[in-house]
């Protein structure tokens, strides 16, 4: 789109030199328009991670462009998969919510995995980055074909007066390579002649709302009024609002719309007002992978800050001010989930359809094998901190080394983790992180610390680098049921596992793994077992699953030991 | 409550000189305590508009006292009455959403009515004064006994472990005279050492959460966190919010809710997570005249500035930051209204309720009487502008007078203006202002103007120094139907209304004035009946209302005057 009056994207190869590309620091915007030159894989890690880059579909396309980057400087030789491999990681790590991030980043390692020198992978790998931009491109400009049949749609009804249009956050081209997607209608609204005006959620903390869309339709000169995002919903009362689109930066394939914290407020109240609420989204993201969006979707935290403080223009310069008691807390969740019962409809460059698995399958058949209709995690609140101090880590640390060495602790083929263990730490625990089971030697990086937890919302709180393992609710319900324990071990070992199913204390077959389910079905086990003693129990509906506790590692891992079958 | 371990009450009279009142100045808050002194009317109006203090309660104290400095300075004469009803005109007319104003004004009036010298008169507004603000303590307090109960029972049921407790905008001391309405269960529970956490939302844009409710519960040491307003639903989903607790600024005695902006969208989440929502309120919030609170509630719009720029710390200094793009536009509505539907109580001074009327009334049924099942106006979408310029007035001002002196537009007994007169202009059309039939001589300052109007949706959207008379939709529908008519004149005459009706083109008995309906009535009677001939009609169901309506102000006048009965 333009920028006084030039076009732009939001990212692109620098003309006369290919090694750097550039992209709009949006940090600087509505105040200051400023490119940035990104030429290593991390310059573009700390763009996204730091925002200067942000929104669903650049974040994917800055992610392709980075892979790209790192391919250029990875050694030319058999280190070169290892370096990307590590650059890839680098990437996904960087916004846990989004999706296209790690889409574009699959789709980089696919694509180089089909080269073979390193020089033909850094062109496939430029191509391909250049391929997700464009593609990006295509399916925006597709979104606002298909979303101005809407507002059409709406104009006739209203013999052509103002079709008023609500969004939150910035969908709009800055979050996207071009044209946006909630905007994408909007901008085709505007050159069809159709009177449209946006009524543009300022969104905290943040402010994408009064600083990004508010400038990029300004630039456009699209009517639009800025509003704090407390005020949509009195809007809606009064006939103020005729449709709302916003964008996503996942969407379940059941239709659960995970985008900007707050646009689940917005959806309650254009369902109340009998409002069309419309999703926008290129299909890059969609997740095939999670049913459940409220419960399995993760929520990126952000600092405190943000909240704390805002920055803006004051006497020419950009300065930060304090807004709140310097000493009071703020909490900082950057995206809500809206079910899809809220929904109306999604907007896709296929078409429109309806936020449930079968409409979005009419449009998208060939995803359906991808779908897994996975276990249904539970919902972690993770608190990034610093790790435990190494030396309360030393033994369990050994222990874990140990089991990983007799492959009892480890990655499948897949990529899928298993196994994990934990020590009791006050009145929280100590546990191997999620998917640190490909390190053979673990350290403090890999554990966290799972502070607080609540089986009837299926919750649980954690500290430390990384969040704990998937498998905390089972840990957790055995120190709550056994006083005197203070370790426990989950191996996975199957001519064990088929062994002793049903020889010892074991649970309900029909029970997966990570579910609130198992952690119920532990707790019966303390009650109508004598696992306490036996200290040892099969997860039936979970193959290979073992658990065993005790009051130190030692026995714990004794116990186990007594029960494994040398096959 | 405590500020640095000292008792204060936000507003009192000066210990040592009784003409001086003194009230903590909130604009500086949390980053300086300034305590401001008031010693007029004037100066306390401004303080109240420009909001130096603010809430419900706060504003009706300041009132009182606002009256009795009026009557100090009052001329000590003939002329005191008369300077006592502009002061109390102009209190009123400084915020217009919160009920409790008018209450402590319409109650000081009252109470010196009953004094016979001004002397007498200013002893009585002092102790007035004094009383409004005490039974604001004594309400407080016990509205937070009331909701103290509801906190322990959810403490109990989580046994012991923290109550969350979410909270929207300053209900809390700061908002009244001490102790605070949603405030005051919280301090009570955290006094008598229940387990508490309160959420407070941010409340954008003059964010009275961060900068007022963070800053009390800090002075108090009770644990919080501040989120963006955004947040709450999340929160909420999962299972991270105990109860909801808000104030309101005017509450309908059939439990519809006036409260800072983004008051429902809470509610609605609340509702939708199963999660208590309850409202407290000292009684002199209740509204025993209004009926359906989204309709009738007036709501402030203020200054889009508040939501462009933001105050805060900045280098040891308060500075003011731009967030947005310099051109463009923002509305800044300042309530929104929480249908009685979600709401799971309101706690007051009295006890616990639900919010309808049938259990309202059982805790006050000294109320019953006062309940006027009243009309239900329009929604008025009102743009505070300058008036229109005196000399496109003259004629329509003429006119005005003129029926004024003929006592056929004025004022009843009981304080309810009667009759109005308007000319087409361009688009729109220009009317006398709502509650002007007091002034026997108008001026530009008693005109609107209405731009626009929906009468599907019942709402109109006007501009100038006060809003549209609410009879305005009726004259609408007559310029809509009768295209060549340019003047409207409604009067009331009852022996001319008993003599024409049902001669003359009627609207139907059942059918009152203001409503959409009359509106709807009166463009039937274009479809079926002679009336664009006749030009005039009788309001059937609304006594005494006649309408006449012309190419120019003269002709209506003069179809008036020709069927006007001289008794």
């Amino acid at each position: 789109m333009n920028v006084n009056g030039k076009h732009y994207r939001t990212i692109w190869v620098n003309e006369t030199d290919p090694r750097v590309i550039q992209a709009i620091d949006q940090r600087f915007l509505p105040h200051k328009f400023v490119i940035e030159d990104l030429r290593t894989v991390d310059a573009v890690a700390v763009a996204i991670r730091d925002m200067h880059v942000r929104g669903a579909g650049l974040i994917g396309a800055a992610a392709g462009y980075g892979m790209y980057l790192a391919a250029l400087y990875a050694p030319q030789d058999d280190g070169f998969d290892e370096y990307i491999s590590i650059a890839s990681n680098k990437l996904k790590a960087t916004r846990p919510t989004a999706v296209n991030l790690a889409w574009a980043v699959d789709k980089q390692l696919e694509a180089m995995k089909e080269a073979e020198t390193p020089e033909q992978k850094i062109h496939v790998a430029f191509d391909t980055a250049n391929k997700i931009a464009s593609s990006d491109v295509t399916s925006c400009k597709q979104i606002g074909e298909y979303g101005l049949a809407l507002i059409e749609a709406i104009s006739k009804q209203k013999q052509g007066k103002t079709v008023h249009i609500l969004t939150h956050c910035n969908a709009g081209w800055l979050a996207f390579v071009d044209y946006g997607s909630a905007t994408a209608p909007v901008y085709a609204a505007f050159e069809k002649g159709i009177d449209v005006h946006v009524w543009v959620d300022e969104t905290r903390p943040r402010n994408q709302g009064s600083s990004l869309t508010a400038w990029e339709l300004g630039q456009h000169k699209v009517p639009h009024t800025i509003i704090p995002d407390n005020v949509g919903g009195h809007l809606m009362q009064h006939g103020m609002v005729d449709i709302v689109i916003v964008g996503t930066d996942r969407t379940t394939y059941t239709g659960d719309v995970a985008n900007k914290i707050g646009t689940y407020l917005k959806a309650l109240a254009a369902f109340d007002n009998h409002i069309p609420f419309y999703v926008a989204l290129p299909s890059s993201s969609f997740d095939w992978n999670i049913k459940d969006g409220i419960k399995e979707i993760p929520i990126e935290e952000r600092g405190a800050e943000e909240v704390k403080y805002m920055e803006g223009l004051c006497d020419g310069e950009i300065k930060k001010i304090l807004l709140t008691p310097a000493e009071s807390n703020a909490t900082n969740f950057g995206f809500d989930v809206t079910p899809a019962r809220l929904v109306t409809g999604l907007i896709t460059e296929r078409g429109i359809c309806k936020a449930n698995k079968e409409s979005i399958l009419s449009l998208f058949p060939e995803r359906k094998n991808d779908i897994q209709e996975g276990y249904i995690k539970f919902y972690c609140h993770w608190i990034k901190t610093a790790p435990v101090p190494a030396d309360q880590l030393k033994e369990i640390i050994t222990y874990r080394d140990l089991l990983y060495s007799k492959r009892l602790i480890g990655v499948y083929p897949n990529g899928v983790g298993f196994g994990n263990i934990s020590i009791r730490s006050g009145k929280a625990f100590i546990i191997t992180g999620s998917a640190t089971g490909q390190y053979p030697a673990s350290n403090e990086e890999h554990y966290a610390v799972v502070v607080d937890y609540n089986l009837k919302q299926n919750s649980l709180t954690c500290t430390g680098p990384l969040k704990a393992s998937s498998e905390s609710l089972s840990h957790a319900v055995i120190y709550e049921s056994s006083p005197d324990t203070n370790a426990v071990i989950h191996i996975h070992h199957m001519p064990t596992w088929q062994s002793l199913t049903d020889k010892v204390p074991t649970t309900a077959p029909g029970v997966t793994y990570g579910t609130p389910e198992m952690a119920e079905e532990i707790k019966r086990l303390f009650r109508e077992t004598n696992v306490a003693q036996e200290k040892i129990l099969v997860m039936g509906g979970h193959e290979e699953g073992i658990i065993t506790f005790g009051k130190t590692l030692e026995e714990a891992n004794r116990i186990l030991l007594d029960h494994i079958i040398n096959t």
